[in-house]
Formats: C-alpha cells, sequence, structure tokens
C-alpha cells in the first residue's frame, strides 16, 4: 500500500510495530524509557554521566542507490554511521530519532523493511529507537541522531595525538569502498560486485565495543574511517597540530578487495565507508589493546612532531615518500 | 563562492563562526557543553532530569519554497518547530543539532545566513548549536534534532486530558495558515500576501517560556498546534480516549486574517504552522493562567466524556455542529 493510502498514523502504527523489539530488551536505554513513539517528544530518564550526540545523513543517489542499497540495508547503514561515531568517542550509544522524507508513492513495506534493518542493528547494541518524524519528499533523504553517553568520561578525542604515538586501526580496509567503485562507475552499466563487498558497504559494523575497550585501556584519540584513511587521518593530525607517517605495506587491506580489478592499497589509504577505529596511542598501550580486542588491530604508522601545518607522509615498502592524491570522499 | 569551492572544512569553520553566540551566553546548555562542532559527536555533562528530544525536518518545494521564505527565516523555522515540540512537554530546550542536505551549487552565503536565523531564535531561548552534518543533496532538506529537559518531571501529555476540562489556546490562529494559502495557489501566481503574514508563516514563536508555565500551574496536556486546530485537538482526543466539543465563535482568530479574502474560521480551525499550545485543564487552573502568561490565552471548548471512538465536534454560536472538512495538514 502507497503512503498516501496508509497515511501518517497507519504509517507511525506499523513502524511503531516494527520497533518494539528496541524497546524489550534488558538494555539501560530500555530501562530508562519514559516515553516512545507518540507524543511530543521522546522522554527518558536522564543521568549525571558525560552525554554524546551525532546525526548523520544518506541521500538517495548521493550516498546510495536503490540499485544497490535494499531499504533493509539503508535502515541498518543509516543507524551504523551515527553509531560508529559515538564508537569513534569511546561511548555507549542509547537512544536514535530517525527524520525519514520519501515520495508519497513508496510502498508501506519498504518503510517497514527500513525501519526492521534499523531495529536489527540496534538491538544487537541496546538502542532503543525513541523516535522520529516522516516527511514527503520527490527522494529518500534518511536522518538519523543518535544520543549516547561516556559512563567513564574518558573520551577518545580527534585532538590527543601526541608525537610518539603509533597509528593503528581496527579490521580491514577497502571492501566499503571496491564495492562503491564497482556500483557506481560513470557512465557504465554497474561492474559485477561480490556480494561480500556489497555487504561491507550497506552493512557496517560499528565498533561499539572495540570503541569502549580502547577508551578503557587508556587511548585517548581515535576517528571512525567514514571519508578515507588519509583524509581521517588528516583531521586527526589537524585537530591535534602534528604531522603522520603511514606505511603502505602494513594497511590491512580487505582480502576481498583483491579478487577484483582494483587497486587494493588505493581502496584501502583513500577509500571510505569502512567505519573502522583508526587511533593513536602509545606502543605499550597498543599492546594491551591488540591482545584484548576480538577484532583485528594493525599498526600502520607514527604520529610525528608537532606542527603548524600538519601533513600526513605516506610511505613504501623502502620507507620512500609516495605520492597519493584522491583523499577521500568529498562532501561538495 | 558556492560549497564545492569553499568545501566542507571551509564550511564548517564559517558556521562555527556564526554560531559561536549561542555558546557565549549565559545559559545553563552553555555551561554544561564540553565539545561543540570539530569533533566526532558533540558533548555535554548531564543531568538526573527527565531528558527530551524531538526531530523534525523541512523540505523544499513541500514545506517551504525560496520564492517566499529566505535562507535566514528557513534557518529560524527549522529550529522553532522543534523548539515548539519540547514546549508542548513543558520542557526547557538546551541543544540542537542540524543536518542539512543541499545542492553543491548553494553560495556559502546562503548557509550562513540559515545559521544566523537559526542562531538568533537558539540565543533568545539559551539553546546551543553544539553539531550537525552537512550533505550534498538535489534540493535543501534541513532536519533538526532538539534535546532538552524537563526541571520537574511534570510532562505535558496528550494523553492526560479528562472529561470536564475546559481546552484552551495560546495566542491567536489563522496568520500563518493564511500565508501559506495565498502563496502556495495551485496553478496561479502567488497573491499578494501580507508581511505580517508572511512573518508568521516563517517566523513562528516557539511557546517555550508558555509551555513550562503551564507544567507549573498544574496543566497536564498539551499539544503544539502544528499540523492544524482540529487535526491537534483528535491528536489529545486519540491519546486520551476522550470526544471534545470547541466552540467556532470562541476562536482567537489572528486580527490579520480578516484583512485578507479568505475565511478566517477555515484558516483558525484546519490551517496549520501556528505553533501555538492548546492544551486541556480544569476550569480553575486555566484561570490561574490567564492571569500569569504573557500571551493571550483563550478557552475554546471543552472535553466531553470519555470514548473508545474519541470524536471532536464542532458548534456554531448556537451550539449546533457544524460540519468541518480539511482538518489540517496531511504529510503524505
Amino acid at each position: 500500500m502507497d503512503l498516501s493510502t496508509v497515511g501518517e498514523f497507519g504509517l507511525i502504527e506499523l513502524i511503531n510495530d516494527v520497533i518494539q523489539p528496541t524497546l524489550h530488551t534488558p538494555s539501560v536505554a530500555a530501562r530508562r524509557t519514559v516515553i516512545g513513539i507518540g507524543d511530543d517528544t521522546a522522554a527518558w530518564a536522564g543521568s549525571d554521566a558525560l552525554q554524546l550526540a551525532t546525526t548523520d545523513s544518506l541521500v538517495e543517489d548521493v550516498h546510495f542507490s536503490f540499485n544497490w542499497c535494499a531499504w533493509e540495508d539503508l535502515g541498518h547503514k543509516s543507524l551504523a554511521v551515527n553509531l560508529s561515531d559515538i564508537a569513534a568517542m569511546g561511548g555507549v550509544a542509547l537512544y536514535a530519532l530517525v527524520s525519514l522524507s520519501c515520495p508519497g508513492d513508496v510502498d508501506s513495506d519498504s518503510i517497514v523493511s527500513f525501519y526492521k534493518g534499523m531495529t536489527g542493528l540496534a538491538t544487537e547494541h541496546g538502542v532503543v529507537i525513541i523516535g522520529g518524524n516522516l516527511t514527503r519528499s520527490p527522494f529518500v533523504t534518511s536522518s538519523v541522531f543518535v544520543m549516547g553517553e561516556s559512563p567513564t568520561g574518558r573520551l577518545l578525542r580527534r585532538s590527543s595525538a601526541r608525537p610518539g604515538d603509533v597509528i593503528a586501526v581496527t579490521g580491514s580496509l577497502g571492501a566499503a569502498a571496491a564495492a562503491l567503485t564497482l556500483l557506481t562507475r560513470e557512465g557504465c552499466a554497474p561492474a559485477y560486485t561480490p556480494e561480500c563487498l556489497r555487504h561491507a558497504l550497506v552493512r557496517p559494523r560499528p565498533r561499539l565495543n572495540e570503541g569502549r575497550q580502547l577508551a578503557d585501556a587508556g587511548v585517548e584519540c581515535a576517528i571512525d574511517v567514514s571519508d578515507g584513511l588519509l583524509s581521517d587521518l588528516s583531521h586527526i593530525c589537524e585537530c591535534s597540530r602534528t604531522n603522520a607517517t603511514i606505511r603502505i605495506d602494513q594497511l590491512p587491506v580487505s582480502p576481498e578487495c583483491r579478487e577484483v580489478s582494483l587497486d587494493p592499497v588505493s581502496l584501502a589509504l583513500s577509500g571510505g565507508e569502512a567505519y573502522e577505529l583508526l587511533f593513536t596511542c602509545p606502543d605499550r598501550i597498543v599492546q594491551k589493546v591488540m591482545s584484548q580486542l576480538d577484532c583485528p588491530v594493525t599498526v600502520i604508522g607514527q604520529i610525528q612532531s608537532t606542527s603548524d601545518t600538519p601533513s600526513v607522509i605516506t610511505l613504501d615498502q623502502d620507507n620512500r615518500p609516495i605520492d597519493t592524491h584522491g583523499t577521500g570522499w568529498r562532501h561538495f
């Protein structure tokens, strides 16, 4: 049934049904919920902990296409990119509000699928989908807001990198970027894209547990790799006023990248959408982190001197600087 | 300069400059701010108070047109519609996050104007613009997320109307709806629209102080009039499982409405965008409220019996039910 037929309130009822599991998990957020969907605002019991909030939007035919991203994928990813920001601060995610705009002729089943995808990821991390908003629009835009907390107050900041820190990254890089490259080649039909690559692109796993473990282990500096490794490392260097070097032969390139005819190193360096955590810390801490985290952690470089004109230098296996163009996703 | 030239980070710097006044007012929110724009998430000191959160979006050519809504108006209104939701709960607004999508060829001055409009309203209410997100999009969508608190825990709920309560509304109704009607007549050029009407449409005043005063006075039920009086009163009746009657001769029709050739009563009954507070309470409380609030408060009807099939009946000056079509804004 299209949305004009179901109507706003019919749709809100449908959505309310789909998101119920997020309220019925034994999570802190569920326990603290006072008002969910259906009044002028959502409400929950406050706490003295440091509060975190972030928002990110996905726009049809800018960030995704329904040619390769199903509604359920979109629901998952819309939440995941926000949870990744909370992870990059070392926080716990608690509540999500969703602003979804779409054409009136969209089928209500599509909206239900969107919320199913989001609910799956939300319940996994104890996040309650507590409110939102639906509006008409010529094409689909999903803006999600996530609220979280830092129970310990120890935050992972972009500005805390210090000379001598090693630079490390969780998981592997390049798979999502490979999929994006194959699926959005201008002027030609989407290339064959292995499902594992497409999955990496549309179903990123936010590193929430890992972010908290990093903060607990004493790491103080992190960012999530959303724009691309070089670009996101530059953000750290600019905020921390430091230079950095990374070595391409140490990059944890996703093995799946090597199965397609693209340059895996370039994907890992400059490709976006990985949603891994890039962090810096003293060497003794990274050793501890490597033994504690369930995912791979790879040291890829080092923070060098402080600098008023911060830069990132990429070194080849012989320690020679190489030229890196394309430094990641450009928003405009 | 267009956005592609300024770039994402140039733009973030510009925005950060514009919103500084929201951080440098002696507000509770400013004092509690820990991290503003520039890291993975915003952060602020938490509190034990009941937390409130809401989100609302404005979409170009669905909710507004640049033919009659300047960028500065859009910034104001994008925040105002969210503050109005916090007001309708009797809360204090604290923090706003802004997801703005727009074409890459938009001038950076336009974005600065948008944030100026928002900053003006934010400082007035002690709200800090603490974070956000900018994305490319074929046309403009603004999604704002506002966090607030209820210092007393006394919330104005849609579900708290009780038989015998009077129904009252702050301010006056119809001016914004008159402007919208004149400016968006299908198939003809926008009609001449007095500036006072256009202003009512693009610069709504959220009733935050009034919402708190209502809660303090013992009012327990309210909603903000965004979809239209009849439509929003129906929401109260559905949530409270009650019937209601209102009298058209008691409606506080905006005097400006009477200067244009539209039916003022119909505008006041069914026109949206007023952002006044519609509330119900025992008669003795409304008397107190009338003497305390700085704005007009008008009793327009009464909550009748409880009902499994709630309805709103509109009565003429002779107490005869009249037929009311068009019950407000349809989102789909």
